[in-house]
């Protein structure tokens, strides 16, 4: 629901844009929510832009004008951050869906902001190319970039914040710019390519990305092995990655996650603390690795040790792991998914993950426990049906104990889906006021009319 | 030299931090330059910060005076990044030397700005660990880490803007924030710490970082290769990186740096062109990527290869690369050093340095080259005597012209030296004036009184 009409401002884009600009009712309400339990709320109107031009004009007439504008993608964010909270325009680049240029010899390419992550592996890899970043939805990369995503293949290969080299942006005056040449580093002045990823739309529009890409790697090998407590797979994890042994993924499930992911998927994990594990290199490269992980680990009393270089098998252990909130879904009744995001250094991982699960238990709810373990990032896979109201009482002073000790143990609220509209106040807490003052000052010079994501990571930037 | 008066802001300064503050002629020389070309300036007083609070309080001193300031490290930047030239306060943060925690758990240690890079490494090592960037000089890790430094190791450990995991900085108006988390990933909010790294000081000072460290490997082996031409050499080391051949450093020397080195650094190596490579792991993982290297080199005409594991000898080989320029100035009467820095997409690496060798003979400079290969970054070490005024003004149009080359080939003018003010001019060329008026729109708005080191980066800084 808008608080403001935006009649003119409709009407303007449709003399610019024509049939690129609906009001569609069944339009409006794809671009209303995201995959997350927060409010849905429609926009006045959906833009389809299909170039860079489409969305500096959306961008000037909507400046012109004060209306809000929300860019979106393929709606798969968690903290409401595409959701229109205070209606005005849906600026959809998904129809900007192309892949510009692949560079074997550079290793990166040029796209488009509505690329999806599993279409830009497909083309990559007839080039003998892959994008590492994997978050599990299916995203655009424009998305990714603007949440700062990041997934299970990060230990290895970075987030989207190390692998975007240069954006193309519109910013909320219209002007296009182009934050980095594509030279592999450089140190020339302020470093506009971060002050993007992850602004959420908050600043500008993405219409165009160069990314890092890696040769696919002659060997691909998965592997499981499960543990007598949490505690000895995180150890174990810390010193494989002290060696700086090459695993390209390491994800912690915990018994409940394996259970509901064998009920799911059709596994047959055994549903004790697990680590689901890849090796990317060379037959020789990745034979050592796995040879050292499996010792380290063994020596915390990891056991079962089961490894696979077949495909099939090697995507159907993935596709249950990136499952799993489907999976305990599934669980509940009517339920939806609440997706917790903390962070911590991985030395305080385990204390951070047992008194979670204390917390669970005397919050009687059930949140089957996952984890990129190599990065200190868990989630707690909260399944709860919105109408039950006293479980979701719990279920939001439970996540507001789980941020707090995060925080505490020098930890953050998100470490890969953004602030959006659901971590607002958690943002003050974590980096107090003087540091949110500075974002909120970067906001107001480069958005003066606040048009930009209005109500997301910054309050009050509805100006 | 200042253009307006600081009296009354020095008479504040000392009753706010007594002997902390110095008019002393030999002090304010000290801070006048950095170790480039760029004219000296001195600054009207030195204040030896001792604590995050001495720098607070002189900024805010200086902001309500509007006095400028000019952080000052080890003095080692190359582009006269800490040359105070509207005069005011240089800031010397060189005795914040404390490495105040390491943990070996989350491969992390914070620090403060004044400590040196080869200090931080000699404590490190106690601890088992180190930390990779190696720019050359000994430089402070706030410099760096202002400067968005870069070097030898970068190809397999990245650069500062990737391994600066959190800073505190102290704002123009005296306010502390601190950027991140000590946890490994974060996307709560704007991405403050890129923005500060590599903002040389035009921002706010850092009194504080939080860096990423590594376990020292097993085995460090050097080896060098020798080859026909350039091209062949680059081609070579393009192949290595696409096939991910873990390379820890691979460094190219021209003939005539080869030949500088070898005269200046009691060296032997072959005056050809020449890799100086160095391979990081097990002895098993260092031993497949010496033989993967070795073989793809091999292919591309590479020969003589050379291989070393004692530590002696090692130290001797890069001590003798980061000599170069060096070796270069002893060549020439009176030389001083101009370091070019421009960095290409490495496709075009061969072709970059190609036409600007052939632009050094027609100019008739002596540049030896020297280059990041990986990257796709090279500086022609110039040595000039500053009288030789027509020698200057070749110098002069040459480096235009090597700038303008590197940018139609999609580079960069800057890889790892910053703009300081003597790139200022290529920013524009290099991102357009868009992407510099979105720069200039967060200084002004962060810095609104234009003290913060006046002159870099943004041309008309000094409000």
């Amino acid at each position: 629901m808008s608080i403001v009409s935006h009649s003119s401002t409709i009407d303007e884009l449709r003399q610019a844009l024509g049939d690129k600009v609906s009001v569609n009712q069944t339009m409006r309400e794809h671009h209303s929510k995201d995959e997350s339990f927060h409010l849905a709320t429609l926009p006045d109107a959906v833009v389809y832009a299909t170039c860079t031009e489409d969305v500096a004009t959306t961008l000037k007439i909507c400046n012109k004008n004060r209306t809000p504008v929300v860019a979106f993608g393929a709606g798969t964010s968690l903290e409401g951050n595409s959701t229109p909270i205070y209606g005005g325009v849906s600026l959809d680049v998904s129809q900007m869906d192309k892949v510009l240029r692949i560079s074997q010899e550079d290793l990166d390419c040029t796209l488009q902001p509505g690329v999806r992550r599993k279409q830009l592996n497909e083309i990559l890899a007839t080039h003998g190319l892959f994008f590492p970043v994997d978050p599990g939805a299916d995203a655009t990369l424009g998305g990714m970039a603007a949440t700062g995503a990041s997934g299970t293949t990060t230990v290895k290969y970075g987030a989207m914040k190390q692998l975007v080299m240069s954006l193309t942006v519109v910013t909320p005056n219209g002007e296009v710019i182009t934050t980095s040449r594509r030279a592999r580093k450089t140190s020339a002045g302020y470093d506009l390519t971060h002050l993007f990823v992850g602004s959420e739309g908050t600043l500008g529009v993405i219409t165009e990305l160069n990314l890092r890409v890696f040769g696919i790697p002659e060997v691909i090998a998965a592997a499981t092995m499960q543990f007598p407590s949490l505690r000895s797979a995180v150890d174990g994890v810390i010193e494989v990655i002290q060696y700086g042994i090459g695993v390209a993924r390491i994800e912690l499930l915990d018994s409940d996650a394996v259970s509901a992911v064998n009920k799911y998927s059709d596994t047959n994990l055994p549903e004790q603390t697990l680590l689901l594990m890849e090796f990317h290199g060379s037959a020789e490269s990745t034979a050592i690795d796995i040879a050292a992980t499996r010792e380290v680990l063994e020596r915390h009393g990891g056991s079962g040790f089961v490894q696979t270089t077949d495909e099939a098998e090697r995507r159907k252990l993935w596709q249950a792991r990136h499952d799993t909130s489907l999976a305990c879904r599934s669980l509940v009744k009517n339920a939806k998914n609440f997706a917790t995001d903390v962070c911590v250094p991985i030395s305080r991982l385990s204390d951070c993950i047992e008194e979670t699960q204390a917390d669970l238990v005397a919050s009687q709810l059930f949140g089957p426990i996952i984890g990129h373990v190599g990065d200190g990032n868990f989630h707690v896979v909260l399944s709860v049906d919105p109408e039950d109201h006293p479980m979701v009482e719990r279920m939001e002073q439970f996540h507001s104990r789980l941020v707090e000790r995060a925080l505490a143990m020098e930890g953050t609220c998100t470490g890969e889906h953004g602030i959006g509209m659901g971590k607002i106040d958690y943002l003050v807490d974590e980096l107090g006021n003087e540091a949110v003052g500075v974002m909120a000052t970067i906001k107001k010079a480069l958005d003066p009319n606040g048009i930009m994501n209005p109500g997301k990571i910054i309050a009050g930037t509805f100006f």
